[in-house]
C-alpha cells in the first residue's frame, strides 16, 4: 500500500533537507517491529516510515493504544510519573529522526507545520476521549474504529481499510474492554455489515470516509 | 481561591495588550455559568477569566467532559462530523477572546506560547486516554481525579483541592461509567482516605502533588 502526500514542490525539498540534516548528525535509526523507540522529553519525533503506536502504560502495567503516527508526521513524549507514554514501532522497518525545537527552526515551513500537526492531534485525540465515555464498549468500539479508519485508512473499494492490524487485546485496552469482549463484539459488527475482515486480519469499513488533515510533508513509501 | 502566575512583567505586558486589542475589536465576550460559547473553526479562544469545560457530544446526544481551560490558557474547537466538541463556561463569569491566528503573531512570543500550551495538553489529553483504557471503574475514576487535581488543584493543606465541583453525572460520563457508580465508587475512595469532600462539594485530594505546567500570561483571579 502507498499514500502520496505532497502538498509542494518546496515542502517536499525541505522535508529531504531535513532528512538529510538527520543523517549527517546521527539523528535517525530504523528499527524492527514491536519494539520500544527510547525517547527523552524535550526531543520531537518525525516519523520517516513505517509506523509508530503510541501507548501510556497504566499503573498495572497494561499498556494502553492511544494512536498511531505515520510517515512525515511529529510525536513528542513528556514522561510522567503515574502513566507513562511510550512509542513503539508497529511497521517492520520503521525509521524515526529526532529534534530540539531549536533544530527545527532551520525550516520555518516544518516547524509551523509540525505545531499545526500537534493541534491536530490534540483536537483528534478530544474526540477519542469523547468515544471513551460512552458506557457500553459496542458504541466504544465502533467509535474507535471509525475514528482510527477514517484518520488513517486507505481507499478500499467504496470504504476504507486499516493498513495495519491491531489485536483484539490492544483494541480492549485501548476501549476498556476485555479481548474476549473485543472478539464478541467485532463478530457482532461483521454481521451487521459495519467492518469487515480481510485476508491478513485487516480492518475495512465499507462507506466510511477519510478526514481530512494538513498534509504530510514526506513521501510515503510502505 | 486565586492563583498568581506570571512568568515575567513582560510576558504581562504582553497578556494586557492582547486584553485590551481583543477589547478595541470586539473580540471578547463575558458568559454565565453553564452555557455554551458559541465556537468557529481556524480561530483560536483565549479564557480570561472564569473557566471553560470542554465537551464532547456523543451520537447519543451524551456530553463527555474532556478538560478544562483556565484563566490564560488557550482552546480551539473544529467541529467533526461524529462527534461534536463544544465549550462551556463552568464559572459564574467567564470571559473569553478570540483570534485568527495571524493576529496572534503580532505578540510572537505569546503566539509561541500558545503553541507550547497545545503541544502540553496532547501530552496531558494521552494520559487521560490510557487512564480510560483501564477496565475497572475504580481505576478510571481513581485516575480520572488524579489528573484532573495535580493540572488544576490549589494548595489545601497537605494536598491539592479542585476549586471547581463536577457532578457525578459528568464524572461518570468522562469515565463511562452511571452517575450511580460514580457516587458509589466515591464513598468507597473517601473511606479509603484517597479523597475527600468539602464544604462546598469540592474534591480535596491529600498527597496530592502539583504538577509543572507552562505558566499563564494571564494574572487570574476568581
Amino acid at each position: 500500500m502507498s499514500i502520496t502526500a505532497i502538498t509542494s514542490a518546496a515542502e517536499a525539498q525541505e522535508w529531504r533537507e531535513l532528512c538529510q540534516w538527520a543523517d549527517e548528525h546521527y539523528r535517525c535509526r530504523t528499527f524492527p517491529k514491536d519494539v520500544r523507540i527510547p525517547t527523552r522529553p524535550g526531543l520531537v519525533y518525525l516519523v520517516q516510515e513505517g509506523v509508530v503506536r503510541l501507548v501510556s502504560q497504566t499503573p498495572e502495567r497494561r499498556e494502553v493504544f492511544v494512536g498511531f503516527i505515520t510517515s512525515g508526521y511529529p510525536f513528542e513524549l513528556s514522561t510522567q510519573e503515574r502513566f507513562d507514554l511510550k512509542a513503539c514501532t508497529h511497521a517492520e522497518r520503521t525509521a524515526v529522526m529526532w529534534f530540539y525545537w531549536q533544530d527545527l527552526e532551520q525550516w520555518p515551513r516544518f516547524h509551523q507545520k509540525v505545531q499545526e500537526d500537534f493541534r491536530y492531534q490534540l483536537q483528534r485525540k478530544l474526540l477519542w476521549l469523547g468515544n471513551l465515555g460512552q458506557r457500553r464498549a459496542i458504541d466504544r468500539l465502533k467509535g474507535f474504529l471509525t475514528l482510527l479508519i477514517e484518520e488513517h485508512g486507505e481507499a478500499y473499494e467504496d470504504g476504507l481499510v486499516l493498513p495495519w492490524v491491531l489485536t483484539h487485546a490492544q483494541i480492549g485496552d485501548a476501549i476498556g474492554a476485555t479481548r474476549v469482549t473485543v472478539t464478541r463484539l467485532l463478530g457482532n459488527l461483521r454481521s451487521r455489515g459495519f467492518v469487515q475482515v480481510l485476508e491478513q486480519n485487516q480492518l475495512w469499513m465499507p462507506n466510511a470516509v477519510k478526514i481530512k488533515r494538513p498534509p504530510s510533508a514526506a513521501y510515503t513509501t510502505a
